[in-house]
């Protein structure tokens, strides 16, 4: 199965990720469209969610609310969009069974400040770069005409935010910091994902 | 004071609300302008992580995280421009006290399922009433053009959002139930607010 695949990898791949992701991979959710759609729709709830904790953990922190408020409304837009199209097929959002990823990548996150906000910028964006890499794939394997178009509208806000999540961090930390610290979260998270979860997932 | 200010109450008030707000808060929060608007501020995130909230936790109920979603995206656009007009005066977001109002409030919601979805919806439908008759107050009765501008402007969505969530009652209850327990929490939020809180807020 992995050669049927396109292999426009590496073009895609945002520089943040330290592995790149399995065909086998691939291989279960494309097996799994509709599972994966409802698990996609929790993931950007939940990129949501975790961005607006951020904006209240640092309410009075200048220059994050005004990027993080507009980030929580596109990542619901995109829910909405995912949502709109379960519910065309039939389907609504399911309780799943989450992969071990975002609760294993939250405790690489260091407790007290000023690291703790920096290691937040980090996995948040290292998130939207596995997203990123990961919709790049099914954009351009999905055997779905709707779901490749889907993929592809939503991976480039992924980067967008990736990019956004760079920059928060720039502002506030020393190059050299971000790019340590980064490189061992990106060994953290390509070590999280090197076991596959059994079940299709976002992040699995 | 009390009777420098426009009378109009009356006409914009929602049915809600079991008590009119006294003199004394508007003239309490009119003297206090720009910590009315760093509250407010807090207010609309704090009602968009609400709204989140709720959708999160009947994430798998149909029909609600479609209404829910719009709305946290609105409440956010609405932080979005208050932070800017504190900004453009040379302020922003600082921490403030929380009057009792929300806590208080939250107290009244029953914790066994269906009454918690109930009152949860009409306890979110309760704040946006109030809000709703303290910016017609503040569009009518505050001395800066700019900000009479700002409520005017935000209280037709407070309107709008009392009516969603009563809507969202309204589909899933018996209107007998539906009444008589916003009654009761009608009389509960009047009862809470009928000591002014001694800062200025837009619940206190």
């Amino acid at each position: 199965m992995p050669h049927s695949f396109n292999a426009d990898k590496p073009k895609t791949q945002i520089k943040w990720l330290a592995s790149r992701t399995q065909d086998e991979w691939l291989a279960l959710v494309v097996a799994n469209p509709i599972e994966l759609l409802i698990d996609h729709a929790h993931c950007e709830r939940k990129a949501a969610g975790a961005a607006l904790q951020l904006m209240f953990r640092y309410m009075c922190e200048p220059g994050l609310a005004e990027v993080l408020s507009p980030l929580v409304r596109e990542e619901l837009q995109h829910f909405d969009r995912v949502l709109a199209l379960l519910k065309s097929r039939g389907r609504y959002l399911e309780p799943l069974q989450s992969p071990p990823y975002g609760a294993s990548l939250s405790k690489q996150i260091r407790r007290y400040e000023p690291d703790r906000m920096l290691d937040s910028f980090l996995v948040a964006g290292l998130i939207e770069a596995r997203s990123h890499e990961r919709m790049s794939l099914l954009a351009s394997n999905s055997p779905d005409p709707e779901l490749r178009e889907l993929y592809a509208d939503l991976l480039a806000s992924e980067a967008k935010h990736c990019g956004l999540y760079w920059r928060l961090a720039e502002k506030r930390y020393e190059k050299e910091v971000i790019i340590f610290r980064l490189k061992n979260l990106a060994l953290a998270e390509a070590e999280i994902l090197s076991n596959l979860h059994p079940e299709p997932r976002m992040h699995s």
